[in-house]
C-alpha cells in the first residue's frame, strides 16, 4: 500500500519558553544542566518568573522532529495533546502554518497546555523543565489507526512515558504501524528518561521498535555501558537499526546486516543553542530513509538539519531544510 | 614455536632534531606542515643553519614503535642502517639503553647517518624534512631471518619504499616471518607516502599484511576515499585488521570477523608535540596483541601511549609506558 504519509510522530505537545542563562543562574535555581527535569505547576510558575528575556515557542521531541520533516518537504502526521487555550491554540496553528497534519483534538476541560522553560548557557547547553499539564490527557481515542498504518515510519518519543496513561495510546498506535508492515522508529529523549524507563525500553526493543534514536548519554544509559564502544557493541548486537548520535563527535549507524557508518558533524560556525539538535537529526535522517536514501545519505542529512538548528536559538529550523539539502548536493 | 620476540620492527634509522618554529617559518622556508618531506643533502645543510633550538634525539618510525614496546616491557628488535658515525653511534646507543635488541651492522663508507629535522608549530603539529642517508644501504644481508621467524609479529613502515634497494629486505622479512605462521603489520607513514606507493601498497595489502595502521588522511589516500566514513567501508571490506587512528577523534578498530569499535582518544592535559603519535599507538596495539588482550584493550593501550607521547617534544615515551598502563588499570 503506498503511504499517505512519510512519518507520522507521536510525543508530547509543548510550547517552549527559552531563554538565556548563566552555569551560575543554574546552580542558583537548582536546574539540573543538559537534560530534561520534569517539574509541577507551582515550580513552573515560579521559574517563568525567573525568565526575563524569554522567547515562546512551539517545541516537544516528536512535534519539532515533524517539523523538520516538513521543512524538508516531507509529509508528515503528528499526534499530541494540548489544551484549548492561548498555547495549546498557538501550538496547533504553528504546526499547521508548517505544513505538519495536526488534529489531535484538544482537550477542554483539563490541566493548561504542556510548557518547557528551558535555560540555555553560553556553551549553548539547553536545560529543560518541562511542565506536562494536557499531554497527560492523551488517551487511544486521539490515534488515528488508519492514518498510522498510512505512514511510512512511526516514530515515538521516550519522553511519552512520563505518562503512565499515554501508554495505551502507544500501544494503539504501534499495533497499527506493525499490521500495516510499517517500521517503528523510536527516540530515548533523555538520558535520565531512560534511566527512569529502561527495562521498558529494551522491551520495546525487543518486540517493536526498528530504528532507534539515541545520543551518546542515552545510548550508555540504555546498555548500562562504561563509555561509548561498549553501547555501540551492545547496539549491534541488537536487531534494528541504530542511530548514535555524539554531538560535536558526530554519528555512528549501525545497520542489521553489520553496516557501520562513523560520520563528522556536519561544520557549524558558532552553536548557540542546542536544542532540538536530536530531534532535527532524527527529520533528516527519517525524511532520507522515505526517500530511499542509503544509510550514509540519511545520516549526512541528519546531520546538515541538526547544524542549522543549533545555529540559532529555538527548536525547530529557521531557515527551509529543503533548501539546505539541495545546497549540500543531495 | 614459541616466540624469542614479541615484535619485530623494520624501517629507517634516524636521528630527529626538533625544533619549534612558526607557521610563518614553516611558509618562508617552504616546509610542507604535518607531513614528511624527502630532501637531500644540501637541503638538509641549510635546514640545520636554520635551527636556533633544536634537540637530537633517536627517531624514525618504526624504531620509535620498537622504543614504545620495550618501554612496556615487550621484547623487541629492530633492523634498519646507520652509518659508523656520531648520530648512527648514537642512534645504536639509545635503542640498546631502552632495551630493543638492535645489532643492523653499520654502514662502514656510505652517506652520514640519516637525519629528520622536525619543526613543530605552537599547535602541535610536526612537519619532518628527512635526509635518508645511509638508510639507503639497508641489505638483504642485515635481515636476520631466524630472528623475523622467532617474532610474535613484524612490523614493517611505508617509509622504507623511498629506498627502492630496501624492497629486497623487506620481502626477505616477509617471507620469513610467513613462513613461520606470523603475522605481518604495516603502517602507512604518511599521506603523501602512501600517495607514491598506492598501488604496491594495496597490492602488499592483497598478499601480506594482517594488521593495517593507517591515520585518517593515510586511510582516505589508500583507499581514495572522499570521507572517513568510505575509507573505513573499504578497511572493512578488507579482509585484515585495520586500526585507523583519527587524533583527537579518537580511533576505528575494524576486524575481519565485522568487529568495529570506536574509541575516544585518551585524555591529554595539552598536546605539545604530535611527532611519534601513531607509532606510540602502534606500539601500544601491537604490544597488547602480543599479551592477548581483546581488540578494545588494545587500541586503549595504542591511546594511552600516543598521549604520553603528545605530551611533551620527542617522538618516544619519556614515562614508563608500563608504569602508564599499570595505572590506567590494565
Amino acid at each position: 500500500m503506498n503511504a499517505s504519509y512519510d512519518i507520522a510522530g507521536i510525543g508530547n505537545a509543548i510550547v517552549d519558553v527559552i531563554f538565556p542563562a548563566t552555569d551560575a543562574f543554574l546552580l542558583e535555581h537548582r536546574i539540573a544542566k543538559s537534560v530534561m527535569t520534569l517539574i509541577d505547576e507551582y515550580r513552573a510558575s515560579q521559574l517563568l518568573l525567573l525568565v526575563k528575556r524569554g522567547t515562546e515557542s512551539s517545541g516537544g521531541s516528536a512535534a519539532n522532529t515533524m517539523a523538520g520533516i516538513a521543512s524538508l518537504g516531507g509529509k508528515g502526521k503528528f499526534v499530541g495533546k494540548v489544551k484549548n487555550d492561548r498555547l495549546g491554540q498557538s501550538f496547533a496553528r504553528d504546526m499547521r502554518a508548517i505544513g505538519v497534519d495536526y488534529d489531535t483534538p484538544p482537550a477542554a476541560d483539563s490541566l493548561p497546555t504542556a510548557c518547557c522553560i528551558i535555560a540555555v548557557t553560553p556553551d549553548g547547553q539547553r536545560s529543560m523543565n518541562t511542565y506536562l499539564g494536557a499531554c497527560r490527557e492523551l488517551t487511544p481515542d486521539d490515534v488515528d489507526a488508519n492514518a498510522i498504518a498510512a505512514s511510512n515510519v512511526l516514530y515515538i518519543e521516550g519522553y511519552l512515558w512520563d505518562q503512565e496513561n499515554s501508554k495505551a495510546s502507544i500501544r494503539k498506535a504501534i499495533a497499527a504501524a506493525k499490521g500495516a508492515g510499517r517500521k517503528v522508529a523510536f527516540t530515548c529523549s533523555d538520558p535520565f528518561c531512560v534511566g527512569r524507563y529502561r527495562s521498558e525500553f529494551l522491551d520495546l526493543m525487543q518486540n517493536d521498535i526498528d530504528i532507534l534514536f539515541a545520543n551518546e548519554a542515552e545510548a550508555m544509559a540504555l546498555f548500562e555501558a562504561a563509555d561509548f564502544d561498549s553501547a555501540l557493541a551492545s547496539a549491534r548486537a541488537w536487531k534494528g537499526l541504530a542511530s548514535l548520535t555524539r554531538s560535536e563527535k558526530g554519528c555512528v549507524i549501525a545497520a542489521p546486516n553489520g553496516e557501520v557508518h562513523v560520520l563528522d558533524a556536519a561544520p557549524v560556525a558558532r552553536v548557540i543553542d542546542t536544542t532540538g539538535a536530536g530531534d532535527q537529526f532524527a527529520a533528516g535522517f527519517l525524511f532520507g530513509m522515505s526517500k530511499g536514501m542509503d544509510l550514509r545519505g540519511c545520516a549526512k542529512l541528519g546531520g546538515i538539519a541538526a547544524a542549522e538548528v543549533i545555529s540559532h536559538y529555538g527548536a525547530r529550523p529557521e531557515m527551509s531544510l529543503k533548501l539546505l539539502e539541495a545546497q549540500s548536493g543531495f
